[in-house]
């Protein structure tokens, strides 16, 4: 049997499991990140996290056969760099060649948002799809687009889809991430509690003590008319920007991730509706799900990354 | 040797051509289209332009491997069937088991943008690409994404990037195509004209007797400041969305092509300092050019299409 470990830099946890091909987590194991160490001394906990992972696994180690590696921040896939990531105050550190040097086995890297997307289409929500458009509706909207197993480069969070709208923190106007992240339902929040600011939703923000992306769902379970108008106008936005890349990359299966996506069908149901109406008509739609699998997608999307090396 | 027939369906000329593995056309013919006429009597059209080119090449026609067709409206590609031709009033055309049929060679079917984007990037202006974008700014937008020489299915012409704005022939609100194809671009000049009736540009449109994609050019050539307004709005919208295409796809190259694309280097220019500023900071920077084959893109795209089956 072939085995791959998969390891996962996150912003609080370093993960990394044992991986078979089937995309079956055979153990795994976990360090805190700690921002702003040195470089060398990260790598050590990897390694230490690597190694635990492959003593509680029981598998031979001559069975491992590459270890993948999912990261935020800009890397350089090719020559396996992260050149920097500004949480973690990493600059131009040379990972993979420092994983093989310790392991002895080929080290590849990838974006961590693309290593989930090729999770959920090996083992979860998207499995069997060619070709898969996986959106993470978190602080930011992140995509990823896999074809044939392989991962596409490239992210559409920042497709501006209203000209001259909200402002983006990439420095653009109007960006499917400023309407469709947490942070835009949460601004869409605020502006309906400043419009009315005797509301049923400004009272359930001030009960929870701050808005966040949950606080319009709850007061829509209240009853309140306005909550329903923000969620509306939510969806609108996420079904342009999802009907967009449908149009233009005609996935089998759209997988939402994130925060925003735990609301499942209630966000779902109403979403195919307005995605139907603004895709292309004539083609077949895609399936629209959410995701299965959770922080795991991108340990074994990560091993998935190096398995047909 | 090997070589392969190309087939570029259009609205105007059936084209057929026998191309080498390089994309070389070692010759071609062409016949007039006729819309509306039985789809058999057309089959035998196309047979005859491909037989009038298979001898004049001088080929052996025992080395002759493949027929790719590149086809506009909606086709099943799996099946090589071209399901609606509106233009041609073509409906399930089993075009593919006809030409197999007929010639004895596999048969395949590709979109005709999809087609002639794999031309350019094989023997055109994206020449040996890893991942290309062509866009072609005609009546509508078209768009064709290549990666490691095969076509991603798909178009962003129907990609909006303007909620809720110009409406689009296929019942979306602000898609790109609606602001940056000829017919956006002759809008906008209208516009611009019932603003200013007396202006050089309205001058120029009576000279013309209508309005076209170039008339804002050449009152821009006499000095018209109204005209270079309309030419940076438009140069806006196209750089909005070429940056979206960047972001989301990562490309090597972009190529342009079409009418609005013969202005070179007056709309290039500018064009590349817009899609700079909107791009992610941090990405490397595609080339953006020119396409450089012209109508035999589809002819040696279509053919390309069947180099590897």
């Amino acid at each position: 049997m072939a085995y791959y470990i998969g390891v996962d830099i996150g912003g609080t946890n370093l993960k990394a499991g044992v991986v078979d091909r089937a995309g079956n987590i055979i153990s795994e194991a976990s360090v805190p990140t700690g921002a702003d160490r040195p470089q060398d001394i990260v790598l050590q906990d990897i390694l230490g996290a690597v190694k635990t992972s492959i003593e509680n696994s029981k598998v031979d180690s001559k069975e491992i056969r590459a270890v993948g590696l999912g990261s935020p921040g800009a890397i350089d896939t090719e020559n396996g760099i992260v050149i920097r990531n500004y949480n973690l105050g990493w600059k131009d550190f040379h990972i993979c060649e420092k994983m093989t040097e310790a392991l002895g086995i080929p080290a590849k890297l990838a974006n961590d948002a693309d290593a989930a997307a090729l999770g959920e289409v090996i083992a979860g929500s998207a499995k069997g799809a060619k070709n898969a458009l996986i959106i993470t509706l978190g602080t930011g909207v992140g995509s990823g687009v896999v074809i044939n197993e392989k991962i596409l480069p490239g992210e559409f969070g920042h497709m501006v889809i209203a000209y001259n709208g909200r402002p983006c923190t990439c420095g653009r106007k109007g960006c499917f991430e400023a309407y469709s992240s947490a942070t835009g339902l949460i601004n869409m929040t605020k502006e309906a509690i400043e419009r009315d600011p005797g509301g049923i939703l400004a009272e359930v923000a001030k009960t929870e003590g701050a808005v966040s992306g949950l606080t319009v769902f709850t007061a829509a379970d209240k009853g309140d008319k306005e909550a329903e108008k923000v969620i509306d106008e939510y969806l609108e936005y996420l079904a342009c920007g999802i009907a967009n890349l449908i149009n233009g990359l005609q996935p089998e299966v759209v997988s939402l991730g994130g925060g925003i996506a735990k609301q499942g069908e209630r966000l779902l149901a109403p979403l195919r509706v307005k995605v139907e109406r603004e895709a292309f008509k004539g083609l077949k739609m895609p399936r629209i799900v959410s995701c299965t699998l959770g922080y795991k997608a991108g340990l074994i999307g990560a091993a998935m990354v190096v398995r047909d090396l």
